[in-house]
């Protein structure tokens, strides 16, 4: 078994050796359903948008070279063959000094090139007075300007909102392909773990990283299989990995990934399968423990327990591979500059993550200083964090009033 | 009937005046379920978290003053009486020079005060060296120092990631209050709109707004009630508006609120129920004929049917609306500042939105020029554009090279 402790983009670097992070398959689905999914394939234009030629404006379709001339003084007669509606296929056909009635929206006739708007024309009965000329072409929006038959107009990879799901809608299509969502099962061990919803017993404590972590999965655009809380049995816990693998294309576990007797993790993973653990401890803190295994070619990470330390992975290993096997452009994550209100030390030899607090202070700086997480198993600090601040494993400290960049967990811009 | 053209700022306070945004109701739902919802009320801690005082090393627990003036060459010794581990109610209580082996986590059993850690002690048998001295309470996290009993833990207003599912995990929680979600009819009318997904006959064409307006409530955090195409038949619309009333929190629907003979929602609007149409008609372009109503106290937005007047006009109005109905703390809207690369035209005396498109130039230097959206109806403009910038009622242009505040619709940070 290789047990070496990896750096943080070494850690990375196998993981990327061992296992592509790519979408496992795709699925049809409504249109109306697909909101916020991701297409599988690009989208081509099956007709072009408008339909047809249609008129931009409400008035009079006429032969454009019929008012060439035309003005105030000297309006070009022309007789009126009937109305265009909107949505009607109309059999009007112009002959020369020929005009039809049109409202916006509606198909321009055979044998008209052009639209002169109400406000130029006086109508009497079936005839029409044109005091302005028009050229060919004017307030028309012809067949295809808007979108081309056989434009690409969507892309693969291209996530559906509002907008992409009007462009569809305005093809006619109702079913689009995106990729299916990656299933990730999570659960929890130790013997300390109660899951929440049952009564706690003395000396035990409820479940954190189960929930938590299932939520994060949501977050990244896979759905959480909850599996719940399991102790320490490397017998129990073979079943339940391998129970996993047939359902779920990832598995994240959090706890027995230390150093004491009942950290059986890696033990486990090595046993049910090739080639097992790829992962065994990460040089940085918090997050030490971190072992990641590759069974059957699906990934099983195995978080620390302490719920901060496990959300923290998951942000900077689990979640970006997630994001990318949903298909999903992995952007970077929204960062601010900072100035620190106070010197802070990392952990040496270790890529050191500092959660901290941004505070505008009166003169409009921007200060971040470290939320208080000394206290081993401290739940809140994660809560309580507007992000963290990474420090070098090579560096010394971050020195006070210095500029830093704070990789913030929500959008705080504008705040 | 009322018939003024509002400027934006009147018609969003003549909304206020009718319609008091909050959310309708709450529903119970399991923790599990809860991504993305929103708190309708305050939790508070029903336990302490940690529930008893923990071990936050691995060593051995001991009464401090036992420990008192010892040093390497000058050890304290005392018995060990037994392991307190992990998970378990330990019934060991500690006299004078004793102490208990005890892991991290394992709750400090009674008549101890403090942990020496491993590295400082040294054992053979049942006897123990103890070679510093520890003050009371060291290496010990206290019952409720992360989270107190009674302490509100999360507030009203609060939507559920991550970190919120696992403190509300962490206090036992797996069923939370959250506001209902508001559910929001959407549908489409006119002569010329076919439903997608059916044939397109010739004159016809396909309508966007009902589905990019759903999927909009959705961004929104409303549910649509997805209900097609209806032609322009004041009798049907009637139908459909009232068994919608009944049905949805809000109605939304495009198309008809122009002036021409078969733009009937303001009369139907007006037909159904009191006050009726409140607006009719903004000064702002694109936008102008957008028509609001209120009946049985919802709120009715009939909006233009072009696609890119409906989708602005619902970001301007009705999506703060959906937000603060679903719970949702309304931010503000996304802005990059950039320079204009020509000079941007208002349309006179209303307050003007041109859809822009960003460029980075060589020089670093962002830029905005409008998207061409000249052609009447063209539904690519807004899937084209980055976002907008606004121009007031009273302003005659942006020169070219002016400093502008784009309103962006995606997260363009760090892009």
């Amino acid at each position: 078994m290789f047990r070496k402790l990896l750096t943080l983009n070494q850690a990375r670097h196998v993981i990327q050796r061992h296992f592509k992070a790519r979408p496992l398959g795709t699925e049809m689905i409504a249109l109306l359903s697909a909101y916020n999914r991701v297409l599988s394939e690009s989208v081509t234009a099956a007709l072009d948008i408008p339909p047809f030629n249609r008129s931009t404006v409400d008035g009079y379709a006429v032969k454009a070279e019929d008012t060439f001339g035309a003005d105030e003084n000297k309006p070009a007669k022309m007789k009126v063959c009937g109305i265009v509606n909107v949505g009607e296929a109309t059999k009007i056909r112009l002959a020369g000094n020929e005009s039809a009635e049109i409202v916006t929206g509606a198909p321009i006739p055979a044998g008209a090139d052009a639209v002169v708007m109400m406000e130029d024309i006086e109508r009497k009965s079936d005839e029409l007075c044109v005091f302005v000329a028009v050229s060919a072409g004017e307030n028309i929006m012809k067949a295809g300007t808007d979108i081309k038959k056989g434009e690409t107009i969507l892309r693969t990879g291209q996530s559906l909102g509002s907008r992409e799901t009007g462009v569809l809608a305005a093809l006619g299509i109702t079913k689009v392909k995106v990729y299916a969502i990656p299933r990730v099962a999570v659960f929890s061990t130790g013997a300390e773990v109660t899951e929440p919803g049952r009564s706690l017993s003395s000396g035990k404590i409820y479940d954190i990283n189960a929930y938590s972590l299932s939520t994060a999965v949501q977050e990244s655009g896979g759905k959480p299989i909850y599996s719940g809380v399991f102790r320490d049995d490397i017998a129990k816990l073979q079943k339940v990995l391998k129970q996993a693998l047939t359902c779920a294309d990832m598995i994240i576990t959090s706890g027995g990934v230390s150093v004491g007797p009942t950290d059986v993790m890696p033990k486990t993973l090595d046993s049910i399968g090739e080639p097992g653990v790829i992962i065994c401890g990460i040089a940085i803190k918090p997050g030490k423990p971190t072992t990641v295994a590759l069974i059957d070619g699906k990934l099983i990470f195995s978080l620390p327990g302490h719920p901060t330390s496990a959300l923290l992975i998951f942000d900077l290993l689990v979640r970006p591979i997630i994001k990318r096997m949903a298909g999903i452009e992995s952007r970077k994550t929204l960062t601010v500059k900072a100035v620190t209100a106070i010197r802070l030390f990392p952990a040496k030899g270790r890529r050191t993550f500092i959660m901290v607090k941004l505070k505008r202070e009166e003169s409009g700086r921007l200060t971040v200083e470290p939320v208080p997480n000394g206290l081993s198993g401290a739940i809140t600090t994660l809560q309580k964090a507007d992000g963290y601040v990474e420090i070098a494993e090579n560096q010394q400290f971050i020195d006070a009033n210095e500029k830093v960049t704070v990789h913030t967990f929500k959008n705080l811009i504008n705040a």
